[in-house]
């Protein structure tokens, strides 16, 4: 396990965003994890932040809504068929750690864990969170929401980054 | 004028965030130039974007409510007399480009100009705006705002990237 500079790794994840990473959630006793395409990056309020966008029909908006903190894993090998997978599956439906045989590590500061895989492990303390105002968005954004099931911000400062081999 | 890759360059962006960076509105006739200190970058409702914060005491705040693009020039010279001018002075009482000694140049695909200075450009079109509401902040930022002078995200998809000498 070694150390990163949170934002130093930023072109590594955005590369790999565009398959695939993993949002790991802990509350009320339970954990989830599903693909994230998305995430913003950088200095916001003095500090190092991530944000992250769910959906409101997302298993995982039930439980992120209740945390205090969320973790993103970005693969550095090979992990499409779990990325499909875990996008593609509900939690509410099945366990995708089972299904898509994927363990956990306990994060170092936070609640949530990280993915047991190889790859950059951003652990995240929920700073602020804002639901999408569909009044303010450019028109360009309506087609993404054709079920109005817009997405909750939420902004996360990194207090833990690192890589995994 | 070379183009650069909007996530590739981040690293460098951050860095020099930690000193300052230009951002630069028009709108009603006007342009004004403001310091910035945060900025986020990513990808979110699959386009690459860049988000800024601006408090709504800023003279800026009137201007970018009104605009439907914002540009962000990252020095990569030494600017530090023009960054603390540019953050200190208010556009309310002063032509901020005279007193900075600051030009500025057409944009490429927006009408915010950028700023004419050795640099990374990012010219943003507006997708969404959000006011902060406090009473989603975590406490650690309340310190923040003693004022109660909140900030509004600016969330605009980065349709131009590019570096001048």
């Amino acid at each position: 396990m070694k150390t990163v500079h949170a934002l130093e790794v930023v072109p590594a994840v955005m590369q790999q965003l565009q398959v695939g990473a993993f949002l790991t959630v802990a509350a009320k006793g339970r954990t989830n994890v599903m693909t994230i395409g998305w995430a913003l990056v950088g200095i916001l309020w003095q500090k190092t932040v991530m944000m992250v966008a769910v959906r409101n029909s997302r298993h995982t908006f039930g439980l992120i809504e209740e945390a205090e903190s969320f973790t993103v894993s970005v693969p550095t090998k090979d992990r499409k068929k779990e990325l499909d997978l875990c996008g593609t599956l509900s939690g509410r439906a099945v366990d995708k750690f089972k299904e898509c045989k994927l363990a956990t590590r306990k994060a170092q500061k936070v609640s949530s864990p990280v993915l047991d895989i190889p790859g950059y492990h951003y652990e995240c303390r929920r700073l602020y969170k804002s639901a999408l105002d569909p009044k303010m968005m450019d028109k360009a954004l309506e087609e993404l929401y054709p079920k109005k099931d817009y997405h909750t911000l939420y902004f996360g400062e990194i207090v833990a980054c690192y890589q995994t081999d």
